[in-house]
């Protein structure tokens, strides 16, 4: 769910005007934040959102398979649910088809996809809606979840000193992207992992749930470390430092290059990674690496820590600090 | 939320089988009606829909306006909220738009239509998306509502003897498509009427609250009341008479044709006129009337009675019975 972060990768005027209308419009608190945040009961909070992946702009079905796209669409959104320290519960899904896809079985393997990572984590679907397109396929992914009242993690609520860390790898999925549009092809490629980074990404569901008691600010990385990194500032009117050295840049991505630079920027500014960066306070930093212990594989990455020079990123590298620009995904 | 629809209106063996394994994997009794139904707290339900709108199959920018897209985007899942008896609360909205639309005025008017509505029954816009497509518009309408806990009208609950009621006229939506397609235009039209029945839908979001203590069943109008009445049929495992001279045919209809027979047929088949559609108790008759009178120009008509066979829609013309085919709208 990106409502809000058209306002900073835009430039038009009339983008400005509508974010800021639609804001002006609803309770600032439920949009800005990877979920909105709405009263359950006494105890508990739903957190909800809805991303839309559309044919040729978020996809390319020459480059996937029916049953990874399902996956994805469903792993977006609750990639956004463990973004908020909530543990996904149900889900709807909107989709629209063109007549002929309509008569393979392009369908069936979407859901099946879909259906097998939604078993893995007790995500119910209860509904949806099943339309025709002209020409491309649209999907349209909702997923709600739970947090215990007022647990909900927010972008909002970094402060400095705050410790920002991140979790697993960086880059791959960008790196995989890229092999794609190379020509690279699922399932004759020496670099699998990559392109299974971008087109069956893992959400954090679990690390997620694990981190709604210590951090104090989270966002996934979906539009790319640098640009969401700014988000948080931007909500929280904080500012960040981080160590170039630090950033965890995934393993397999020297296939790409063998430029470190080059590495760097795929983990800065590539998307999709759908790894989660969040902020804690210093005193609870040996807690989050002690949940890198608990059990299987969490790994986290401490890369920096929360200013307050509102709204400026900056990146220390080989010491000389330098700006860094957002330069994540962009719609338009 | 039509998902279980296709079920009926297609005879691809693939989308029976798709549909079946949906059900199969979700509580049977979230999928199947027009909105999902969900605890919320001990005394409240949620209930949630969504809709998918697709440019060139749901709507053409050439006939209609970008506020009357917007109104009509809540206006459907407004319908489903209110075919549930529940009060509409909260809403997320996502659209793709190319990059072409993105550079008019074409989003602030959508929104302002969709605004102007939402604020005239109180709904929240929580969040949403915005994402870029190749070509066309898509709209993806998401709203929940609220209900007594276990006062949710469902279309599974119909029973022999129940009468079977409609609010308003119907017809109208469809005529208005049939005029646009023949080149009438918005706002050099005499027939304003019917082309708003099509382009600017109004919910029975009021009267939907209204009817929760009183129907035993109901569904929005959106297929087309033959199509309709038929999923009650399904869903209740029962069967209905309805009586072609007791249909409430849309009063500004005439225009479209002198014949009886073919105006009958707008009120049975067409689609979007976004009435409800109900069951109640005989004994109960003169409490709907009774809320005809109530307040504001509330119309119901009484069109026949449900059956005990199931899955068998008569209707009686002329004292002669026919089984009546559905021929409400079709996706594919």
């Amino acid at each position: 769910m990106y409502l809000v972060s058209l306002c900073q990768e835009n430039f038009m005027k009339s983008e400005f005007d509508f974010i800021s209308k639609i804001r002006a419009t609803s309770v600032l608190s439920k949009i800005g934040d990877d979920c909105a945040v709405l009263p359950k009961d006494s105890l508990t909070d739903l957190v909800i959102t809805t991303d839309l992946l559309v044919e040729d702009i978020d996809f390319r079905l020459a480059w996937t398979k029916p049953e990874f796209l399902g996956h994805k669409a469903l792993a977006v959104s609750l990639s956004d649910v463990a973004a908020m320290g909530a543990k996904p519960v149900w889900a709807m899904l909107s989709i629209g088809i063109p007549a002929q896809v309509w008569k393979t079985d392009f369908v069936e393997q979407f859901y099946d996809g879909w259906l097998i990572l939604a078993e893995k984590f007790g995500v119910e679907l209860v509904g949806g809606d099943v339309s025709k397109t002209p020409d491309k396929i649209v999907i349209d992914s909702i997923v709600a979840g739970e947090v215990k009242k007022g647990n909900a993690v927010l972008r909002s609520t970094a402060q400095p000193d705050d410790l920002i860390f991140v979790t697993g790898e960086l880059g791959g999925a960008a790196a995989g992207l890229q092999l794609l549009e190379k020509g690279e092809k699922f399932g004759k490629s020496k670099n699998e992992k990559l392109l299974l980074r971008q087109l069956k990404p893992h959400p954090q569901t679990e690390i997620g749930q694990l981190l709604s008691n210590l951090a104090t600010s989270m966002i996934d990385l979906s539009d790319g470390l640098s640009s969401d990194l700014f988000h948080i500032c931007q909500e929280s009117k904080v500012g960040a430092r981080i160590y170039a050295e630090r950033i965890p840049i995934d393993k397999n991505l020297p296939v790409i290059s063998s430029e470190n630079l080059d590495l760097l920027d795929f983990a800065l500014n590539g998307g999709e990674d759908f790894e989660l960066l969040f902020t804690v306070k210093p005193k609870n930093k040996k807690n989050i690496f002690g949940l890198k212990n608990e059990s299987k594989n969490y790994a986290f990455s401490c890369i920096g820590e929360i200013t307050n020079k509102p709204e400026i990123v900056e990146i220390i590298s080989n010491n000389r600090s330098q700006i860094l620009a957002s330069k994540g995904y962009r719609h338009f």
